[in-house]
């Protein structure tokens, strides 16, 4: 009988521009692990990194609260924690702790859940940091590639990418402010004006068959928001140069990731891609911000290992 | 040397529920046959049914104007027009006289035009009727299919839809007011929540997704608008019977063609397609309207014949 599993799940970005919590992508740029460890009773959470240790204040362990409820589990578990998308950069990284941890614990107690289940579960984990549940960036992180999500019922679509995009993350080395994506979403305007609801839905449109038709230059020539990206822009520093210099640069659409302030440019296998990096990193320099840049590309799912 | 060329075109419907402005889909419900032929000078309509004879405007007459001064033709036109979608109702009328017009001229002339082109001529046309530029029906009816139009620039992308989709279009017996569309539109508000928006376009990506993937029960469950048909439906006699008729009768899902007053329901070859005819026919006889019921399917776009 199993007594314990691991499994990593990748970071993942959010919205690709006029997606707002509706779009995610999975990056193989960081991933978080979770090894889940069966015993007598109760969840004791082990990590070397700075987050909680309250299973009701820590993502994984809600999630891990959450399936023992769920699925009528009696074990306790153990939950080992090693963090590797940077916490409140617009990574996805709870989302990636509580999708390895939906996926460890399905295979620690045999479950054999469907990805919309694993979602659906990892989902809870997301409360802990953003305080309300979205499923753009675990469902991403549970399933892999490129996902559209609808809700009021939860029904997750999963596309595989062109094989040949290429994406560029830069990751500004700032303070985030502890309710970060709470501020974040607290500048989007909560009215908006028709037209630009039709231009942003043009937009995803375009990307979602883009996505499909495995077309990288459709993907990112759409990758443009009229709603979010104007009202959170003024939180990144330098985010107009960066931007600009990433289109100069070759870059085929750039945008914030997620809530931010992380910045990404979507491009190809064969664009210049170490140019883009740098073009983004003079960007943030400019503002006086230093940051770190990584040349990734679409991920697979959450998996044990 | 040619002297004449006679093109049909099909009908349309647009929106699709949540893509309002971006999505249209050729049908082939009816047809709009223009024959153009060369004469010495000038512009001459000539038709049978009830619609304006003057260039200025009449649809077609404002496709050959406009075409003749963008590709230099010296030649006069006699434009024949016969009408077979119906006018007012939400099916396309205007653009697939446009679009036939376009792609009669483009031939007629040797001119060779690709097709956002075509779909730019046609577009003209649509300043006739509908007081301003839409692209959503003018782009189906030229290209056929499933079309999702951006604009500024036009970028319009085609995709095929599944092959087993069927619809049903239940077309009221009323009479039309003559400025229908500024009114449908006059109707539809400026502002919307952002959380409506979200809701649309996740519905709208999820659409886009099932024509690629040929999915056409993703498709039909995913018509589902939040903005405007709420703002429409009391413009359509017995609306809300129509719809919850046709979903009980298994239609996977109904909104209204375009600016109205036809509803459209969303099947496959497999549904009952004659049950959910008659169930859209009760629905608005509920509200003391006659309906024309026509079970149909994508078309291809405009051609020569």
């Amino acid at each position: 009988m199993m007594h314990s599993v691991t499994a990593k799940a990748p970071s993942s970005t959010a919205n690709l521009g006029p997606g707002f919590d509706v779009f995610g992508l999975a990056l193989d740029a960081f991933y978080d692990t979770i090894t889940l460890t069966k015993q007598k009773s109760g969840i004791t959470i082990i990590t070397n990194d700075s987050i909680p240790i309250s299973p009701a204040k820590n993502t994984a362990g809600l999630v891990v609260q959450y399936m023992q409820k769920k699925f009528k589990v009696k074990s306790g578990v153990q939950i080992k924690i090693k963090k590797g998308v940077p916490a409140g950069f617009g990574m996805g990284s709870s989302a990636a702790s509580a999708a390895a941890t939906a996926v460890a614990f399905d295979k620690l107690f045999g479950l054999k859940l469907n990805g919309n289940t694993l979602v659906e579960c990892a989902g809870v984990g997301e409360r802990a940091s953003a305080g309300s549940i979205h499923y753009d960036n675990v469902s991403a992180s549970v399933l892999g590639g490129f996902v559209i999500v609808r809700t009021k019922p939860l029904d997750v679509i999963k596309i595989l990418p062109p094989s040949d995009l290429r994406l560029v993350v830069a990751v500004p080395k700032m303070i985030v402010p502890a309710k970060k994506t709470e501020v974040s979403r607290s500048v989007v305007p909560k009215q908006v004006p028709l037209s630009n609801s039709v231009t942003n839905l043009s937009n995803a449109a375009a990307i979602v068959a883009g996505f499909v038709q495995k077309d990288s230059e459709l993907i990112g020539r759409s990758i443009q928001d009229v709603i979010v990206e104007p009202a959170r822009a003024h939180l990144i520093p330098g985010f107009g140069s960066v931007k600009k210099n990433a289109l100069k640069a070759g870059a085929l659409g750039v945008t914030i990731s997620g809530a931010g302030p992380s910045v990404i440019s979507f491009a190809t296998k064969k664009s210049n891609l170490n140019k883009i990096a740098n073009a983004m990193k003079k960007g943030f320099a400019s503002a006086k911000t230093d940051c770190t840049v990584v040349i990734c590309k679409p991920s697979s799912g959450a998996k044990t290992i």
